[in-house]
């Protein structure tokens, strides 16, 4: 039996929330077994670079990264909010480990070609996690912290979605452990009716999602998150929860599995 | 016999010349046996700091980190040059990981105590290095690229200055390793006169530093980097070399035994 991992992802508007932050490190501390934690922070980003006199482009709700954004996440991301989170997990006594996908070469991607008019410019698409690399240094008592960067082997660093390192990670860790991927998030969890934060739905199959889907039940910014979830397990991850970020026992949210 | 390991400290002037720096990781690249990279990036830093409108005050050369550049230095080392300088050499085929002391927790400090009434602020001094954690990342084949950056275990991330984190290092690293630790630097070495840029000192020993010192052939900020350098050979080091950035092979520049 492989020896269970939980793989926590923490959006950028918990990052940003040095209270929510602490007690959301304090609980991924408390969890059992080997971890994980994926961050983002295109909040810090944004102000970064409006200080900087950066304007930041977004087509579709993502980000357009120039050489100059690419500079502003590789500073945020990799730098001011990785390390701030590792000295934190440090200071509870949790050995983490900050790294972008350059660092150990653990993840590796391509620049995103241009697509209907669309140049997204220093973004990667993910080729390949080396799960042995990141299980070597879990092993030897490291929590990896990952950034939502990677780099192209060429010399480039690259600007990804926190959510798709999240689930790249879980699927290539699930070839050595029995993975747990959690996206904490504002709302308990997938919710049956959006207007009442208790209406979470309990758990959801691939049979669930398409009659929800087709329903209407789930709609909008949840289905890419869903089906992206239900590619994960599908690929070999145990489960997906998809919980609030003070909720990420196990115990709490939205089972995808 | 211990195994040969070769620390390379490079300065922020490198680290900020595209040309140059790529050269050097060239060389570094082409160094035998096992390998460790330490830089600098002060420049850098002002220059963030200046465009974020937060002026940089330096007494006696050193930065004063307030909390406010404390947050550049752990953007510019441990995002910007840090990530750069990694992804650089994976794209030379060297499996480079970037670290801060606060990764792994490979180096901690503690807050530099309020001393002639100068605070520096947030600039650690040294404690320990865990030679053991960089030694097992190295013996997996990985080449750590180590920024000044450190912590004190309670959360807090600490500015350091470049050449101690190195001879520090170095020192740690005695302990497994046979270590060369090479400062590259503007010059081609120790001068014995100043003005002739082909007067390098060959080697200097303890006993020729003393009298260098008394003499006045050595004086002014070369002093306390031969002071360190001697330190490190002191306290294992094998040999310390000061030589020009573009001559990191080991047979040039002046010889610290």
């Amino acid at each position: 039996m492989k020896e269970k991992l939980t793989l926590v992802k923490v959006g950028g508007a918990i990052v940003e929330d040095e209270a929510q932050l602490k007690q959301l490190l304090k609980d991924f501390g408390a969890i059992e077994g080997r971890k994980v934690l994926v961050h983002g922070g295109g909040r810090r980003a944004t102000q970064v670079a409006s200080r900087l006199g950066i304007e930041s482009q977004m087509v579709g709700g993502r980000r357009i990264t120039d050489a100059q954004m690419l500079e502003v996440v590789t500073m945020v991301y990799g730098g001011l909010v990785n390390k701030h989170v590792v000295a934190l997990l440090q200071s509870e006594g949790i050995r983490a480990i900050g790294l972008t996908g350059a660092d150990g070469d653990v993840i590796r991607s391509h620049r995103r070609p241009i697509k209907n008019g669309v140049d997204y410019g220093f973004v990667g698409d993910v080729d390949k996690v080396d799960d042995e690399a990141l299980a070597h240094l879990i092993e030897q008592g490291m929590v990896p912290v990952l950034a939502p960067l990677t780099h192209d082997g060429e010399g480039n660093m690259l600007n990804n979605n926190a959510d798709t390192i999240a689930s790249e990670a879980a699927k290539a860790l699930a070839h050595d452990y029995d993975v747990t991927l959690i996206f904490s998030f504002e709302k308990k969890g997938v919710l049956r009716n959006p207007d009442d934060d208790e209406s979470v739905i309990p758990t959801i199959s691939r049979e669930d999602f398409e009659r929800y889907k087709a329903d209407g039940t789930i709609s909008g910014g949840m289905l890419p998150k869903i089906e992206n979830a239900l590619a994960a397990v599908e690929a070999g991850v145990s489960q997906v929860i998809i919980t609030l970020a003070t909720a990420i026992d196990g115990q709490h949210g939205t089972i995808i599995a």
